[in-house]
């Protein structure tokens, strides 16, 4: 049985306390704030324990004692996951590295950035600048870690241009179950080097190490910016127009695509002004670029194409304030959505052709079983956030469930996968069974056990072992 | 023990012809022609049987009959590999991916291109181009296969600028050491579905798996591009000049070094005139944009910082002629230097900043060894290539052996990796135990054994079990 877990004795507390002190060791009702993440649709689970490490060999003393003691080490960032992938499942030791929250190192002549696991992107993206430096990820939570974004592999709304979180990631320190420290990969990008450690362990979810150091590539600063806000008379003229623009040569940042529906809630949930807020869909399509011509031309050229794909009109804010704007409307996408009550979100990546087809053959679906789907997303790299709206009832719970997992057959049938960004976690674990057939899973398996063969990391996250 | 293996039947012969046919099963002389690579200081290994499939579903059935026998195979694509990956060093079974040569889909609106392994990098421009499209990647060797390039995870000269084959390659198709068939990935770049496997496998050099099927990612093809070959009066001067050009936001496709000797080498190996070939050493800088203003400003401000840092003069070839003739001169480093008579080629990547000093330390190693050193490579990614100078005779070998080791521990020291791009193969597996803990080399073993606890697959390269 390889999560029959025994449970943490007031020995193990002391060990703990013995390894970070017993201000770091939480054992009392603190614990509910390491219980849970930002999924709407995800339970909570109080851990036996909290514990505060403030460096590597303190974590690796942590999951040392873990894994002799058979006891499940759920790895937690800032809690801003939306799949229950930082969800104590099982109880035992939640390790949060919030304290780990040191840049140790920007080196400006190989565009690197060396940080702890527990810092924010926002740190990042401070500490960064002050170089004339720049990561160009945002997956939508300035207070994520690292850590954590590493963890799940997060991608966000900038992937067009710069692709997601692995592929900025040039090495790692890890802690594996048995405590071992280990590093991989370094400041450079090329490398042949044996098995290609620190691209399997981002994106595992916490499952076969803990993460406790980063170092990321960056680029200089692009210098300018610019945001066009194009509505449209229907969502598939909106999704149409993407692959024109791409087909031009033209990389935006980002294109999103979203409904009048959910522009509505922001506009409720935040009290923000969004403009030309009267049309069906919209395309918001971020571009950068070095110099104020080359912005300009971009735009143009987009503005164009985006005209003769049928759009009604194209908004350019005026401003920073109104640029900014947007961009916090964009943002709040997910918490106004949260708090008009949905009950699941999808995170599918197909095809970024077929995003049209897939987000109509889900209406389809969601209308046949009775309950409304709203849908906006990434329209430039096929990843499409669905969401289903209704009130949690027994009733409603089956019904999503029921159209959840269809979606996700047509998702995956038009040669798409389960998450784009998000992970898989606990709340889209089943569906890997759909996505991966039997050679693939078996295999999964048999690397988490090749790194966790007591199964103690995050166990059951990601795939279940039996 | 995991690499006694035995040898290959009359009886297994004949159920390799009844899976691909008797003129595909090669038994003879022919066999010479699948028995090395095209490192200078590798041996051959004649294998027992080559088999040359043209379809997964067979590539399956052999692989699983030879677990079942507990046969090596080794998988094989051009052959032009630089580390010994492609011998069969235990014998048994070459599988050819020669005849599974198909481009199976260029999909214009995703910018993939999905294509058998075996299908050659010219064929992969080739056919590309007919739709716009551009894989931007240049390893050196037009012949090599896709299925090499990602076993090997190969470089090449425009890393600066589009990083190296594991970051175009979204999915796999690919044969496990039991027969079974995986597909990974697909025609998207964000995804966060369970663990990493087309990553894991690219760059494993056939030890895990054969890759059957591989989809790229492909841009549109920029236009314009120019080179620039500048010649300074000392290495050190050049290679110094690399930060400041990345440092002022610009990003050239590549950015090369070379001492005048390989010159010299290449103009009496391939007959070619190399312009200004009079200094010490020059750096070939390529750039490419959308249009030629922006190429004509590129290539500007780069002449501009080369003659503040030291550069004698900038040349800029005024045909299409002159280019292509600096990049076959480029080409033909390698090959005009086996000729010349080389013991060795390191293939270290260092952080960019640290070439100068590691390429100073390593000829003051080779002095004091007695054994001239010269020194090319990529100097805008850090993989520089060292050929130690000499005939093969058995004092040579024992200190280009020692020589190699000591650059290696020097690499290392430096925060740099084994090999860059070139894999570890049979030629650098052993400094694996200089850069690598016991922690990571046993993971890395596990991981081994997880895909194949038979060690089947290409055994003995990358890392012995034993």
């Amino acid at each position: 049985m390889l999560n029959n877990y025994g449970t943490v004795t007031n020995s193990t507390i002391a060990s703990l306390e013995g390894i970070v002190g017993e201000k770091n060791v939480l054992t009392g009702e603190e614990r509910e704030n390491y219980s849970g993440d930002e999924s709407a649709d995800v339970g909570c689970t109080i851990p036996d324990v909290v514990v505060r490490p403030a460096d590597t060999v303190s974590v690796s003393r942590i999951v040392k004692l873990a894994n002799e003691q058979r006891t499940p080490v759920t790895p937690r960032g800032s809690g801003t996951g939306l799949s229950g992938g930082a969800v104590p499942i099982y109880g035992g030791i939640v390790i949060s590295l919030e304290r780990m929250n040191s840049i140790l190192e920007v080196d400006a002549n190989n565009f690197t950035v060396t940080v702890e696991a527990g810092v924010t992107l926002d740190s990042i993206y401070q500490t960064t600048a002050e170089y004339g430096l720049y990561y160009p990820l945002y997956p939508g939570e300035k207070t994520a870690t690292i850590g954590g974004n590493v963890s799940t592999n997060a991608g966000g709304m900038r992937a067009v241009k710069y692709g997601v979180t692995r592929h900025w990631v040039l090495g790692l320190e890890a802690v594996l179950p048995t405590g071992e420290i280990i590093h991989t990969g370094g400041k450079y990008v090329k490398c042949s080097s044996g098995y290609e450690l620190t691209q399997l362990i981002a994106g595992s979810e916490g499952t076969l190490a803990v993460i406790t150091g980063v170092t990321l590539r960056l680029m200089n600063s692009p210098g300018k910016s610019e945001i066009l806000f194009v509505p449209f008379n229907n969502l598939h003229d909106a999704i149409r127009t993407v692959p024109e623009i791409l087909r031009e040569g033209l990389l935006p940042v980002g294109i999103e695509f979203v409904e009048r529906d959910i522009l509505d809630m922001v506009e409720e949930f935040a009290g923000l002004e969004i403009p030309m807020n009267d049309y069906a869909a919209y395309l918001m399509i971020m571009v950068e670029a070095d110099n104020e011509d080359e912005i300009l031309s971009i735009s143009n050229r987009i503005g164009d194409i985006c005209l003769k794909s049928g759009a009604v009109d194209i908004f350019i804010p005026g401003s920073e304030r109104a640029k900014r704007n947007l961009l916090e409307a964009r943002e709040k996408f997910y918490p106004a959505m949260k708090h008009a009550g949905i009950l699941g979100v999808a995170d599918i990546v197909v095809p970024r052709s077929l995003i049209a087809d897939f987000v109509e053959q889900s209406k389809a679906i969601s209308e046949q079983h009775g309950l409304p789907l709203i849908a906006c997303g990434h329209a430039g790299d096929g990843n499409v956030h669905l969401s289903l709206l209704g009130k949690e009832t027994e009733t409603n719970r089956e019904k999503a469930n029921q159209i959840m997992s269809l979606i996700h057959e047509s998702g995956i049938s038009l040669g798409g996968a389960i998450s784009g960004e998000h992970g898989l976690g606990i709340l889209r674990k089943d569906y890997l069974r759909i996505a991966a057939g039997k050679s693939k899973i078996e295999l999964m398996k048999r690397i988490k056990l090749a790194f966790d063969p007591n199964n103690i990391m995050n166990p059951g996250k990601v795939l279940d072992l039996d």
